[in-house]
């Protein structure tokens, strides 16, 4: 099961037994991440980070990991390479930066295009989100936080009834999520969205075909009720047909006094962010932030986790990783952020 | 009197034990800065280094300080965060990134916003300028320059003489060290400006009611003759009111020729930087260069000492500092410029 | 023959008996480059990487080579700095950043840009290209690719034949590569171009001073036919005078059957890359990618074995390299490419 030196290019790649051991090792990187620890395990090693389109959040996550870990970031900001303006193809600039660095995190505004950087290279390629098509660290994180809130480890969700709330139809982060709890057994999916915005036939054809319950539903209120997780997303106003008004954004959001009225005790919130704050189209209200189970800022949190994994286990160095050890000395907060109810080392 | 874990956001957080408590923890950096030693004192530690406008300059030189200390930068160098743009809010930009780096540089063109940072997270945040408002750690370099050239500890400064010459009414770094300087003794402040841009009233008030001497001046070759400190700034050719000529800028610039005339011996030239140098605006001469009291370039140079030492402070690590150092084995010159007239280990 | 402290400006700064001295540093590179071993013989130096233009290739591979070394890099991606555009000289720019950093490496769009920021610091200059001016460790790892192909070493290169082709007129490689070739003795120079792209007057004349043989031809098979090396440069369109049609481009090109028809065997095929792989333009066609003596991508690869070699040099630390040393442990491809005839460590 050693995922040294392959690509990670979608949740496809991964069965409950790698996601399993994924996890495992995330959760070895708490005491790294959370500013415990430090190790050099990647010292000296170079992570090249490629991003042809803007996400400052993402670059950021994958360069603090691969420095968590001791290495080296450089990366690249602009919207393409100039060579590439000059018609340089992706499989020479792929074996280029191959000559340059040890492992390259690729994000692309079109589908596809990771893939044919990792076609051409043997460096290790992480895809960092490819347009419309994958970005898996996301899915990875978005189960591994909800396991962890639930109190779970994969394969064991069975009976969860996770309520996916927003564009279900253009939302990549709910495909490749749905697509890695499809791994589970009997899950209850509960989708809220304006009719134009439902979850795709054949993904909930997939859900079915694995034994899931699935049910389409444009009523929030009753939508969440019966949720575990509540797992929103954004509607962009540019997705809806015209002629739909802005009233449609207003009926998929969730703010503190929904919540209280129905949810169940317990409910754990998540959201792909960026969540939009302005007053009007807020999909997840800022009344929500010191809720216990308010979760969004877990999941970032846990992306350096996630991505730390990645690394070490494509790199192949788990075994190293606690040999160059050592405390953290510097000042550290008990919590991150000033409305966080737990602690950063749960 | 420990700024460990604390915000730097303005200067008004400084009285007199503060800052020469922090002057003499940058004069441990000396070595450091000016590479004698290398230290791994923050060796895995992240500074977030968040520019939302550009300033080159500034960017360059926190992150430089950071990596003096051994530890490692992320940084964004984009208008904003393309989640921003999506109505992402500063509180939640804040957070997510709190959960990657240590510590937090953050530059950006709207007053306040900065503080905005700081108020949603618990890592330490620094101020790099927010636009019209504050740039605390510009100040502090420039008090640290002022001390240095005229040999005296912060606290003691009574009886010098500055003469404050250029933009006074919108010059974010005057207004900043002024307030500084206010924390001062009975010192002399001879304001040089055109009348549109001379010093606000409730700043002259501020220092008058300290027990300062304030004088209004316009003319420059008067204004500069009596001052042991001339700190020189830009005059923006659109700050002035329309109808005013081009020849308000020649009348508040200093050339050799006019110090040479008006200047008592040892009058220190500052400047915030960058000077204008084409010939028509240029504020500060190039003639001056190789003058020995010519300290526009000490000034830059602090500026990595106090940035260091800040960082040191609010990361707490002042007393590990010299544990993992080590002596530098790789070339340096012994004067960074080709005109200094100083070596850099002073 | 010490290169401690000097800048890097142009490719005329070197004779045989440097080449050859830097060649064999870069030969010791090889085991850092190809993550065989780490070296930490620059950690806690800084290096200053200003693109002034962007060339993503060239601040990649200069930061990926300084992180090798062990040290950190701060960099400039932007046009300009923004404190240029306020009217600051080269000269006050470059004594700043000096204050910064131990070493710096510029990129400049204007010819003699590097060679004023070199003229204002004492801290060590690489020029990474100015405009149509020089970019001399473009041409330093071309003529190190071109002996290691060859199984040469400097200054034995007489006898081979070399057919340079494409736009000789404007090429700045093909001028700074045929400045340090002639160096050699007794060469051949088959100048392939349009009549209107070939090379100027004034280098031919150089090099049959120097003693070399130089014929100007405009037919690419015959050109090719007798030749040892080919290096390949990319046609621009807009360079061709109006009214010359786009088979101009066609006419200079090479694919696996021309290649096969009319080269010798063992002919190698060189470029400085980006190489235009649009089906119209295309110089060098990408069915010869795995021709085992087509070296572009060992080009990039060795870009980065002399730019470590230049920055050990030019810190004086080449002595101090193998201490610091120890093995690497991460996942590494036994080849970067998935064409690669050969094994990284060759």
């Amino acid at each position: 099961m050693s995922l040294a030196g392959t690509h990670i290019l979608t949740v496809e790649q991964f069965d409950l037994a790698k996601v399993e051991h994924l996890f495992k090792v995330a959760d070895r990187m708490l005491p790294y991440a959370r500013r415990e620890r430090v190790t050099r395990v990647l010292e000296g090693a170079i992570l090249g980070n490629l991003f042809f389109e803007p996400s400052t959040r993402s670059r950021l996550s994958f360069g603090a990991a691969f420095n968590r870990l001791g290495g080296h970031v450089r990366e690249t900001t602009g919207f393409a390479f100039s060579s590439m303006a000059k018609g340089e193809s992706i499989y020479d600039t792929s074996r280029v930066v191959s000559g340059y660095v040890d492992i390259l995190v690729v994000r692309h505004p079109e589908e596809g295009a990771v893939g044919e950087f990792a076609a051409a290279t043997n460096i290790p390629v992480i895809n960092g989100g490819d347009g419309p098509g994958e970005h898996p660290t996301q899915a990875l994180l978005d189960l591994y936080t909800l396991c962890q809130e639930r109190g779970l480890r994969p394969g064991t969700l069975g009976g969860v009834n996770i309520a996916v709330v927003g564009d279900l139809r253009y939302g990549r982060t709910v495909h490749s999520l749905t697509k890695l709890l499809a791994l589970e057994d009997s899950m209850r999916f509960i989708c809220v969205a304006p009719s134009d915005l439902q979850l795709p036939d054949d993904l909930m054809q997939h859900l079915r075909e694995r034994g899931h319950q699935v049910e389409r539903i444009d009523d929030i209120a009753e939508g969440i009720r019966a949720a575990d997780v509540v797992y929103m997303t954004r509607i962009q106003q540019e997705r809806l047909p015209s002629g739909v008004v802005d009233g449609q954004q207003d009926r998929f959001r969730i703010d503190a006094s929904l919540y209280d009225k129905v949810c169940r005790p317990g409910t754990v919130l998540m959201h792909p962010l960026p969540r939009d704050s302005r007053s009007g189209p807020s999909e997840l209200t800022t009344d929500l932030n010191r809720y216990p189970k308010f979760a969004i800022f877990r999941q970032t949190d846990n992306g350096i986790l996630i991505r730390m994994a990645l690394f070490v286990l494509v790199l192949d160095v788990v075994d190293q990783l606690d040999i160059t050890a050592r405390e953290v000395t510097w000042y550290r907060p008990e919590r991150f952020g000033v409305d966080d109810t737990r602690p950063m080392l749960r």
